[in-house]
């Protein structure tokens, strides 16, 4: 198969616009609302074949395929998801949806407050996962699709993914849950809490309503980065990676960069406070923190677990220490307490969480094989 | 025994002033100098039982007891040195000393550069490991101690009385290196980074010479000592202590302090940020980050330690992921490979990396044990 083949092609982001109001998990109340979303593939005539594919902490709707402007812009699950991939596009109609509060064109901190003409800044409430999979759901709504094949995603996309298992256990067959958690620890809120504390301190983030400023509070998101980026990657593929190689021939003795690590995470964090809105960053991390479907039942897991209907696929990487495959085997052990079918992979990897997004052979060839043993 | 003859009971900080000019691994000179230190107990007639013991990052000289005018301000390890205490001062000629470039009275940033007429701020040059070495050992010259029956440490401190087997192997008798590494990982240096980067990109930082500015980076720092805080306990320890505790009754569904680790971090963070200096910070992080003994040994660590004659003991705790046990361990295998005597424990504690500064019964028999066959 030739490299055109096994791409989605251009992609095309399309916006639909919602005049029901929403009341969010905070209590808040949105009273429209706009979600950008993409396809791929074609709906089948029987509605039957459509995936859901949800996104995590910084990422958006465009998950495959590239704009016709840019040559540059490859969907970020891009490697998954395409004509013969393991999401295959000629079987499956994909969807990728911004999430509510997020900066690439959902109704979110960027978007106008009606009440007061502004844009909402931090005061966009807080958008829960189970906000996320409601909005989703109007979405699914627009799109004539009564249930998903499948919805799947990684990190908070997985946590998503299993949160439609509870919510609207009627309409997902199959819930790809993979590098999650049922819910944070301790130190998963504290990393978050220092990105916030980073963010919120910043002099330019103005109580959030920098917009009016002209400003962005670079700095601060620029330091949530840096510290998500050593989250995401692993010690030992750090230590491969970069360990202690120099930047230059011998050690500065100042403030500049002496590590390759160093000039590694100060890249990654000024690219992506180069783009990401500081205020979608603070919202998502909210909705990790607050992310434990057990918690109303007590922390049962298993009687938090027992209204789901769906088949899953549970994914973890070995050396993810922010979601530990440890993380992943409570849900499993959820789901079989609930008699439920799940499939359970624990991929040798050496990328840390990021694994996720990358196309190791025996990763891609679990989900592979588990999309074409789902019926359409 | 009650609690007086445990407590070495007033402290006296003593200073030094140092005239010949020291130069420093990264090229600097220091015309002059001050180091600032405290004793407990007595040196002998032999001048055989002295034990000097190095501070960590944000440690300093005062070991043990208190000032006459403040009952609250106990050493941080009175729980270790004392009359009866494992590091028995009854026994043992105790000295701590703030390392040059340290915020506790020692020349340092704060100090002003004879050059400028200014306080040195940012400026002040790197202090490394050797550097303090180098300088304990002019203090030693003062006190007229010509060898240490030991110098002991943890954490960077134990990195520190590493050293002293490599740089004065015939003046010192026995090192205790605790929960320490014989260098840091590029996941390590990563953590150090960001919280560098905290500091430096703070607008309040004005490069190092915040004091002419009557201000203080207390965004920065107080960012660094949270983020530094996670890396300092366990997960485990996170979980138990505080798990998913809520402050109040509900989640907020805003920014503020939702989870009992979130109050937990701000309220270290603003202590910390409020009475350490910056500019001591940034140095002390570069100290942790250079160390590498066997980097002149092209990684060899084992070459690196063939000229140690000390005797060792080596401790590292369970649950340290910021120095695991088997970088402890990393140590011992170097020193066995040169048929130095040394003694491992690895301490079962849930506390992380902290644990070094506490009482745990097993770590505090293991040190008094091995002090008891220190001879004097």
């Amino acid at each position: 198969m030739d490299e055109t083949t096994h791409s989605v092609g251009l992609a095309q982001p399309q916006r639909a616009h919602f005049d029901t109001p929403v009341t969010l998990a905070g209590g808040a109340t949105l009273p429209a609302y706009d979600l950008v979303y993409e396809t791929y593939g074609e709906l089948n005539a029987a509605r039957t074949n459509a995936v859901l594919v949800c996104h995590a902490l910084s990422g958006n709707h465009h998950l495959a395929g590239r704009y016709a402007d840019n040559p540059q812009s490859v969907g970020w699950w891009d490697n998954l998801i395409g004509p013969g991939k393991p999401l295959d596009t000629r079987k499956f109609f994909v969807v990728g949806m911004n999430n509510l509060g997020g900066c690439y064109g959902s109704t979110g901190p960027m978007t106008t407050n009606p009440a007061s003409g502004q844009p909402w800044g931090a005061d966009f409430p807080v958008v829960t996962v189970e906000d996320c999979v409601a909005t989703q759901a109007r979405l699914a709504d627009v799109l004539g699709i009564d249930d998903w094949a499948a919805v799947m995603g990684g990190s908070l996309g997985g946590m998503q993914a299993l949160q439609w298992t509870l919510d609207y256990p009627e309409r997902i067959r199959h819930a790809l849950v993979i590098a999650a958690a049922p819910k944070l620890t301790a130190q998963n809120i504290a990393f978050n809490e220092v990105a916030r504390q980073a963010i919120l301190t910043d002099p330019d983030f103005h109580g959030g309503h920098y917009y009016a400023h002209g400003v962005v509070p670079v700095r601060g998101l620029r330091l949530a980065r840096m510290l998500g980026h050593i989250t995401y990657l692993s010690d030992d593929q750090m230590a491969e990676k970069f360990g202690r190689k120099l930047r230059r021939e011998a050690l500065q003795y100042n403030y500049e960069v002496d590590f390759e690590i160093e000039s590694y995470l100060r890249y990654q964090g000024d690219k992506f406070a180069g783009y990401f809105d500081a205020n979608t960053y603070l919202i998502a991390t909210k909705a990790l923190d607050y992310f434990d479907p057990a918690g109303a039942f007590g922390g049962d897991l298993r009687a938090a677990l027992a209204r789901a209907r769906a088949k899953f696929l549970v994914v973890s990487f070995s050396t993810d220490w922010r979601f530990a495959p440890e993380r992943s085997r409570e849900i499993v052990f959820g789901l079989v307490h609930n008699s439920l079918g799940v499939s359970y992979a624990e991929i040798e990897s050496s990328a840390g969480h990021d694994s996720f997004l990358l196309d190791d052979a025996h990763y891609h060839a679990v989900l592979r094989a588990y999309f074409e043993g789902v019926a359409v």
